[in-house]
């Protein structure tokens, strides 16, 4: 089955979370808003399903996936992997994984919205510059309380997984874990003092990260040119003014 | 099928779309943080839950649900709702109504947490009082940039759906319409300058409201000692310098 992906082109942001399941299960699928908008693709392809009115169930924003030679749009990162997850062999077959997965992804996306706002506690409209303030204290508030609480609690979500040795569900490598490797990734580039320092506290997500790094998929894939460099216009950005742990 | 729902027992806040879910469903089911904390219920049967390290799939955070006579606790709201929606006949049962069923509850959940941070913006741990300055910028933003963008949205959601003429999902009451009465009662609640201004723009969305409202078994819910009142402690807070349309 051919997948197409719709996200913004020039940052990983969400969109990634997708295109790791995607690498990761060696699906077929294309980086629509990335080709070139000659032959009904690249950007205006997305505008068109974005803002389209003969869209039968428009996505509120990307990422959104479409199954090729259908009309049907699937939005919300967590809920195209919740889609994706049993057709790419990604998450265990018994309903009860399944939910729990996607309970764990959903907690990922909560994170990552906190992530956000550190840079843009005000408003996404906004520049970062005309909301520095704001964010200094916001981030020093997620350095100091909210990242060791995410981070401690996926710590023992994998500590106490019966199943596969290392990974947060199941017994096989799940979505969550290709999300969480994005996770320690995205925080190391945005914080690398405070990550430095919390770390050491959580060595079982750092294990996860290697592992999934090197997966041959995956080492592939963050070797190639369809990964695009973490930036600064993406969710995770480094301003040191922000990395608040020293 | 018996269901506890544990949640903080003094607001709606969350709860509350698990709440409606399950009032409109007439289930069976027990609200166990607001329970006398004798017999194995309250708060420290709730926290017992949340903290436990003998839990096998720990939430995050509230709400959570069990099913009775089983080990099993589901949490995070929306998930807590995919995994209700069918065995309440509260959704389609087609997955790809399902699917989109979820998706706009995980754009609602976007949506409400916006609004939370409205009046929260620097920390969910800080009080209101010592975030009132930022807060009163994260609001202006909201309230003229995010609020008529959901707004707009989900009305052209209602007005394009092929089934039940003023729904958001099918022909039939769902879980996302339950929860989207309780978005426009809650922001008129937070909001209501602001919202005396948007609702004439999304007339779909008010006749949902109200048609919601009207419900048996709902109307009974609101009538009851059950429907914790909209405070100062919950996610919908009125604060009259924070509501900037006027």
């Amino acid at each position: 089955m051919r997948y197409e992906l719709y996200y913004w082109p020039s940052i990983q942001g969400r969109g990634e979370f997708v295109r790791l399941a995607l690498e990761e299960a060696g699906a077929d699928y294309v980086d629509v808003a990335r080709m070139p908008a000659r032959a009904g693709a690249g950007m205006p392809a997305m505008m068109r399903l974005l803002d389209g009115e003969s869209v039968a169930c428009p996505p509120f924003a990307p990422p959104f996936l479409r199954v090729a030679d259908t009309k049907r749009l699937i939005g919300q990162t967590a809920n195209v992997l919740l889609f994706l997850g049993p057709r790419l062999d990604l998450v265990p077959k018994r309903e009860a994984s399944r939910i729990w997965a996607h309970q764990l992804q959903l907690t990922i996306a909560d994170w990552l919205a906190e992530v956000h706002d550190t840079h843009h506690p005000i408003g996404g409209g906004l520049y970062y510059e005309e909301q520095k303030r704001e964010a200094r204290r916001r981030s020093a508030n997620f350095c100091v309380e909210r990242l060791p609480k995410f981070l401690g609690y996926f710590e023992t979500i994998v500590a106490s997984n019966p199943g596969w040795n290392g990974g947060l569900v199941g017994r096989a490598v799940s979505y969550v874990d290709l999300s969480m490797f994005q996770m320690i990734a995205g925080l190391r580039y945005a914080f690398p003092r405070t990550m430095a320092r919390l770390d050491p506290k959580h060595p079982r997500l750092v294990a996860l990260h290697d592992r999934i790094a090197g997966r041959p998929r995956v080492a592939d894939y963050l070797a190639s040119k369809r990964r695009i460099a973490f930036n600064q216009s993406g969710i995770f950005r480094h301003y040191p003014e922000l990395d608040a742990l020293r």
